[in-house]
């Protein structure tokens, strides 16, 4: 099984349930991540850790804007051609989760290509990048959590990097972000809003679409579907057949209790859905970010070796994607990162508002529509807030993309997996010469940010080497337009 | 002379006293703006006033943040293609001073070649788009006024544009931003952070590179001084030497009451620093807003009619000035428009950080550096806050424009008199195809912007016909990109 455990591109993915703003749902249970024992010491020999002394509110000038507090970075100097060469700078930029040292990815693949400065930043609120002193003063109400958000985050990266520049006497080295989901979009985002600091972005994975209506709140499940149903046609139906069937049980007499028993729950289910939604959240996460979980899940679906009904089968899927007999629904609950959950939860209360859901027959789901009026009151009850669903497409764009950046912007590559469900509110097409998209057909979320391994298939072998290609591109004409320029 | 009564391009001009932050200088002395009874109501039939709910803090999610204020903008429907015809929309963007109900400009003289709806936008904390409920608390401390900045402007602007474009189904319509001044900074910034709400900016006599030391400090004033030296050498000659002949005059016996008297100032001076500050203040308005004034001025200093000493001369260029024989001085006091001083101070004191000063004897004027120290340190009594000088820079960008900007964004204009010292900061050459620098040699400051008249000089006329002409190009090649992509 593939592993997760490359803690900075730690891809915590967002599911969504209509109605409901809970959901944070972290790999991390797949594939344990080793925490590192203490994160101000550096393990890596090569990486250095170091705290810039972040401004808390950018974009105001209120007396308590101007408060600091402690972001972590990481920087690996030993690929670095140095300041004198204006060698490049391939800076990683934070996202939902804690950044813990760096071990290998993507960047220190090609760093030596690049001879480049690799820097590693922590989003705000995250980790150890925390205002106010501490996790619980931070995450504590809206007066404290407000200032978190991918705004804030980018201008803190802005100012990391022209610290560093300067720092480093390095002002003409050209910078390139790279980012995987959600750190994809501010990937992209930065190279958009900030080109001055970045010569060009990876964005991996990002649904910049996937806001404001832009994507049909179908796609993300309707992607599911297809992968299973690209696994087997048989498996497909079953787990659509499933649903009725589960429901009929937990009608009937003692229908609870028999479900528990023939899935094996943890504890005795009290409702239908706790299994309905653990199934849900398998399928997903294995569509998500392992299509070989979907095989085998498949396989097991089909091969009914515990029996050939339909509930039997699924339970069959659901050991496969164990790889076990453990008990199961319990586990989903493990894996909501306790640390990270609430506060990536505070922004999808209020920016990062994403209208995913089900409606109709055309998924192997269950309807499950969105509805705003229902996410808005989990979130006032949860949070005092109101999202803003509106904020983030009138900030960013996204609306006739295509037309806007046309003749906008540039340097930007958008790689999506298409089996990552996410890739349908991510950009398929190229925008223009320099806004590029690769799509990968087999690929998942995020993959192509993950350090190489020799089992990794050649598609996606060189779909790393085209995104380096490209960057290499990008520097080139950087140097070119310097030297044309003097 | 040159008429400033065009109220919402109203530019009121800041200059840079060392040390000191003080000095809005509105030309509504020169010539008084009137004042609409009402500016909620209509005066002119085809304008409209409208006030849309806006969002107090655009970046935070804060409790307060979500607060409301009611923004004030126009439109003028006259001229407009409408929405099924995706006719463009032409929006001014206001700057540092009240937005009074427009009537003739820029944009009602083309209007009608473009088929456009023309909207005005108040900038907030001006006029009548005043968080807070009113003036006396939005400006009371940096508690209220921390939310005055041209990045929540921006996003305000934003705000209104989508609103409109929906609100009148004309989503299609292509958005073209403008305005002089700090406003021409503010229609610059806006093509580059919203390019998909504007297609393109047009920024006149906007000082975009003023900032964190990209331009020398002394460049405003050897601008001005070209501009005299062009006039008359002897009077230029004659400016130059007047300053040590007060500065000697004052420290003899009796010598201010002399200089008093001399100068026919409107109360007894206390320092020559009095007499010296207002003379420079009349050179550079008329160096940024009225070269005939200019040579008005040089024509009395040359021409003796008050005597041929160098003082005599110096005050015949004020009678000039002031085109009568008025009390002197004082009258700069009365420049100083109440209402916007302190507001726009704001602004000075935490982003709009502009160094200049006069360093060596490469000017007409006595040497008077700029000192960030001192600056921050009347920042600090006056409103509790430090300057973040590199902030615009960080934000907007600004160093290596033309390398960063020749492979990114387009369609803006940057409009230039080189007769306006602030020119020295503005961009006087093409960055790329699309972000185009129209100097002229004989303008002054945001002179495009205004209403045509029959007294415009040949090269005014040409100038916004180029302009004219550009914007055309925008919207056709919009047009095209739209049926490109259907």
């Amino acid at each position: 099984m593939k592993k997760f455990n490359n803690v900075h591109l730690l891809f915590i993915f967002f599911l969504y349930f209509s109605g409901t703003t809970h959901s944070l749902f972290s790999p991390s249970s797949k594939s344990k991540t080793t925490a590192h024992p203490s994160a101000t010491l550096t393990s890596n020999e090569d990486v250095k850790t170091y705290f810039f002394k972040q401004t808390l509110d950018h974009f105001n000038h209120l007396p308590k804007s101007y408060t600091k507090f402690k972001q972590r970075y990481y920087v690996n100097f030993k690929y670095w051609g140095g300041a004198n060469s204006s060698a490049p700078i391939l800076a990683y930029l934070g996202a939902e989760s804690e950044m813990e040292m760096p071990d290998e990815d993507f960047g220190t693949d090609n760093a030596a290509s690049f001879k480049a400065l690799l820097v590693y930043i922590e989003h705000r609120y995250y980790g150890k990048s925390v205002p106010f002193g501490s996790k619980e003063k931070a995450y504590k109400n809206a007066n404290t959590l407000g200032y978190l958000n991918s705004e804030q985050a980018l201008a803190d990266y802005a100012a990391v990097l022209i610290y560093l520049k300067n720092s480093l006497h390095a002002q003409e080295s050209p910078v390139i972000v790279m980012g995987a989901s959600y750190g994809g979009m501010l990937a992209a985002w930065f190279r958009l809003k900030y080109p001055h600091v970045a010569v060009g972005a990876l964005a991996s994975s990002a649904p910049l679409l996937y806001f404001d209506n832009i994507t049909p709140q179908n796609a993300y499940y309707d992607v599911v579907t297809r992968d299973f149903k690209e696994a087997s046609e048989t498996c497909y139906k079953f787990i659509r057949n499933s649903w009725s069937e589960i429901d009929k049980v937990a009608s009937q007499r003692n229908g609870l209790s028999s479900l528990s028993q023939r899935f094996n729950t943890c504890y005795p289910l009290e409702q239908s859905d706790e299994l309905k939604e653990f199934l849900r959240i398998i399928y997903i996460y294995s569509a998500q970010f392992d299509y070989p979980l979907v095989r085998n899940i498949c396989k097991a679906i089909d091969g009914a070796s515990f029996g050939s009904d339909v509930l039997s089968r699924i339970y069959g899927g659901v050991v496969a994607y164990h790889e076990s007999n453990k008990c199961t629904v319990n586990a989903y609950k493990y894996t909501v990162a306790a640390d990270t959950f609430n506060v990536y939860e505070w922004q999808r209360c209020t920016e990062i508002v994403m209208p995913i859901g089900i409606t109709g027959n055309s998924t192997m789901f269950q309807p499950m529509p969105f509805s705003l009026k229902n996410y808005a009151k989990k979130c006032k009850k949860d949070f005092g807030v109101s999202p803003r669903p509106h904020w983030i497409t009138a900030y960013y764009g996204g609306h006739n993309m295509k037309l806007v950046l046309r003749r906008f912007g540039s340097n930007i590559i958008f790689s999506n997996g298409l089996r990552d469900p996410y890739s349908s509110g991510g950009v398929l097409k190229n925008l223009s010469d320099s806004l590029v998209a690769l799509s990968t057909v087999k690929g998942t979320h995020g993959m192509d940010l993950m350090a190489a391994s020799e089992s990794d298939q050649d598609w996606l072998t060189e779909q790393r080497k085209k995104e380096v290609e490209i960057m290499h591109g990008w520097i080139k004409q950087y140097y070119a337009d310097i030297d044309a320029l003097e």
